[in-house]
C-alpha cells in the first residue's frame, strides 16, 4: 500500500490536526470532503469547490457503476479528468447504497448480487470487484473496502455476524488492492454501538493493516449519544499515526464533537441537499432562507467568508430565489454551504494547532439555537 | 428623454454595427440581451453570464411585479444592487405575460386588469403603472411602452384596432416617462404582418418619439418567412439614427437573418431554457446532449470559445449530467449558450465590420444541420 505520509501538526485533548499526503495534493485534516456523488458535487463547478477551500471530493462507486459505468470512466481516462477535479478523490464501495436496496440484493459470502435502481439491471459487487471498480477502473486516491454497513437497532449476534463478515472482506479487499505506489486503501470499522464488538471488529483490520480506518455504521439512526459513544469506544483502539474517518457525518455539531474525539476526515450530503432545499448552514444551525422574516433583509449569511455565495448576496436576494424555485438558489446555498463546512474545517484546525479546541467547541455549542 | 448616443461603426447592406452608449455601459450591437426573468439569467451568476461577453439583459416585469414585488425591489436598492448586475438592464412592460393570461385578464383604454398566475391576487398595469415599475421602482436603463402584443392570427381589423391602442399607450407612456437623464424609453411596433398596419405603427411611434424602436408582436406563431417579410417592410421606416429592438426572437438563424434585416438587439429564453432541457447551440444547429452517440464522445462542444462549459468539459461528461439528470448540467449547458449567442453576435458585428456580413450569412445557412 501507499502509506500515504500523515503528519500531525497539533494534538489538543482528543483531537488532532495534520496533513495527510498523497499523490494528488495534501489533505489539511480535519477534513470534510464535499460529495459528488455521480460524478458531480451537485450543482457546482470543480473551481467553485476548489475555492472553498476542499482539499479532497467523495466519489460514490454504486452510482457511478451503474451510470456512466466504471469502465465507461476509464475509457474517458478516469474519475479526475471525466469530472475535471486535479486533487484527491476518495471513493465508497458501493456497499452502503447497495444495503439500502432492500429486497433487491442477495447478500452471500463472495459478495453482494443486485438490482439497479435505475433500470432493474442485474450487478455484482465483490470486494474484488469494489477494489478493481475504485482502483483501477474510477482511478480513486483513496479506496474503501466492501464492507457490510451494519443496520440499526441490530441485536450482538447480528453485529458480531456482520463485522466478521466485513473483516473477512477487508482481508480480501487488501489482497485484491496489492502493492499501489499511488493509491491507498482504507478499512472500516464495524460492530453497531456494542463496544466489545468495535475493539474485536478494529483489532481484525489492524491486523489485515490499512492506510487509514474508518468508522462505519454510525449515523444510521443510533442518535447522537449512541453514536459519540460509539466514536469515543472506538478511538482509542486506532493507530495515532493513521488518519480516521467518520463516514457520512454529518451536521456542523457531529463535526465538532467528532474533531474533539479525535475524528480525521468526514463525508456528507448535508451541505448541497440543504443547499438545494433552501438551507443555509451557520453556527447558530440552519437558516431556512424560504422564512418570510429574510424578505427584505439586505444583509449577507457570512460576510467572513470568500464565497461570494456567503457573502455577496442579500439574504432577501436569496429568499426570492428560493421562493421562485430558481435554479440559481440551489446553486448559491449549496456553495455557501460547502464554503461553511470548510470553513468551519479551517477554524478546528486553527483552534486545534493553538491549543484552544476546547473552548473553540463550548463556544459553538453555546452558540447553537435552540431547535 | 436620455437619447443614449448611438454610433453606427459600420454598415454593410442592411446590417449595423454600432454602440448604444448608457450610464452603466457600453451596448455593442448587434447585441443579444440573455434574459433574467425573475432577477436571475437561470441557472447563471451574473459573473458568469458578464464573461460571455454580454453587455446587457434583460428583466421581466410581469415576473417581478408579482415576486417579489417592484417595491420591494425598490427598497432593497433596485434591480441592480438586487441581483448584483452592474451592466445595463431593459425590462420588458410586462404586457407580454399579461396578455397571455387568457381569460384572467380584463383589458380596458386605462390598461390591463389581471389575476397573479402564482397566488390569484389581483394587479392592475396601465402605460403609467409600467413606466412606474420599470424605470422608479426597479431602475432599468431601458424601458419598454405597455403595448399589446397583438396575437396571430388577427384580421386587419383587429390588428389595426390593437396596433392604436398601442400607439395610444405609448403617447401616455411617453408622458409618464418625462425626462430623465440615465434612462431611456423604447417604443414598440406593432401591426401583425399588415405592411400598411406597420408603417401607420411606426408613424405614430415617430411622432411621438422614442429612443429606440421595438418590432413587436412577430415570432408569435406567424412563421419565419411572414416575421423576415414584416422585418423588411418595417425596417426602411426606422430611424436610421437610433436602435432597432426585435423583441422575444430567437433561434441563432433568425438572429443572423433578422441582423441581414437591420435589427440591432435582440432577447430571448432559448439559451437558457435549451440549456435546461439538455440543448447546446452551435453553428450546425441544436445539439441533443441526451443522445446516445455522446457517451464516449471526449471533445467540447466548441474548444474556439473561452467560455468554460464550451471548451472544458468533454461532451460524454455533459451527456451523463443530462442523463442523470444533474443540475450542473444545467448550469454548463446554460452556460455554453449564452456565451454561443454571445459569440455568435460578436462574429456578426466582425462580419459588418469588415463588410463581409452577406459571406457570413450564407456560410452560416449552408452550415445548419438539415432538420
Amino acid at each position: 500500500m501507499a502509506e500515504f505520509p500523515f503528519h500531525l501538526d497539533g494534538v489538543d485533548g482528543a483531537a488532532r490536526t495534520g496533513r495527510l499526503v498523497t499523490p494528488r495534493g495534501v489533505i489539511r485534516t480535519p477534513a470534510f470532503m464535499p460529495v459528488g456523488t455521480a460524478a458531480t458535487v451537485k450543482g457546482l463547478l470543480v473551481d467553485q469547490v476548489r475555492e472553498t477551500g476542499a482539499d479532497i471530493i467523495l466519489g460514490n462507486t454504486y452510482h457511478l457503476m451503474l451510470r456512466p459505468t466504471a469502465e465507461r470512466v476509464k475509457r474517458l481516462g478516469g474519475l479526475h479528468r471525466f469530472m475535471r477535479w486535479d486533487g484527491p478523490i476518495l471513493t465508497d464501495s458501493g456497499g452502503f447504497q447497495v444495503f439500502s436496496l432492500a429486497g433487491l440484493r442477495t447478500m452471500k459470502e463472495e459478495g453482494v448480487t443486485f438490482r439497479s435502481h435505475l433500470d432493474g439491471s442485474k450487478h455484482h459487487l465483490s470486494p474484488e470487484r469494489s477494489i478493481e471498480i475504485q482502483a483501477d477502473l474510477l482511478g480513486s486516491d483513496i479506496v474503501m473496502q466492501l464492507d457490510e454497513c451494519t443496520p440499526h437497532p441490530a441485536t450482538h449476534d447480528q453485529a458480531a455476524t456482520s463485522l466478521r463478515l466485513s473483516a473477512r472482506w477487508g482481508v480480501r479487499s487488501k489482497a485484491a488492492f496489492g502493492d499501489r505506489e499511488t493509491q491507498a486503501l482504507f478499512g472500516i470499522v464495524q460492530g453497531s454501538t456494542y463496544p466489545d464488538l468495535r475493539r474485536e471488529s478494529a483489532e481484525r483490520l489492524l491486523e489485515t493493516g490499512f492506510d487509514g480506518y474508518a468508522i462505519g455504521g454510525l449515523a444510521v439512526g443510533e442518535g447522537r449519544a449512541a453514536m459519540l459513544e460509539t466514536i469515543e469506544a472506538t478511538e482509542p483502539l486506532l493507530p495515532r499515526n493513521r488518519p480516521r474517518y467518520l463516514m457520512g457525518v454529518g451536521k456542523p455539531i457531529d463535526l465538532v464533537e467528532a474533531v474533539a474525539r479525535g475524528v480525521d476526515m468526514f463525508d456528507c450530503v448535508l451541505p448541497t441537499r440543504s443547499g438545494r432545499h433552501g438551507q443555509a448552514w451557520s453556527d447558530k444551525g440552519p437558516i431556512n432562507l424560504k422564512n418570510a422574516r429574510f424578505q427584505e433583509d439586505d444583509t449577507p449569511l457570512d460576510p467572513s467568508l470568500a464565497c461570494p455565495a456567503s457573502s455577496q448576496y442579500a439574504k432577501a436576494y436569496l429568499h426570492h430565489l428560493v421562493r421562485a424555485e430558481e435554479l440559481l438558489g440551489q446553486v448559491l446555498l449549496s456553495w455557501h454551504n460547502v464554503a461553511y463546512y470548510q470553513d468551519l474545517m479551517a477554524r478546528m484546525r486553527g483552534a486545534i494547532a493553538a491549543g484552544t479546541f476546547g473552548e473553540f467547541a463550548r463556544i459553538f455549542r453555546a452558540g447553537l439555537r435552540e431547535s
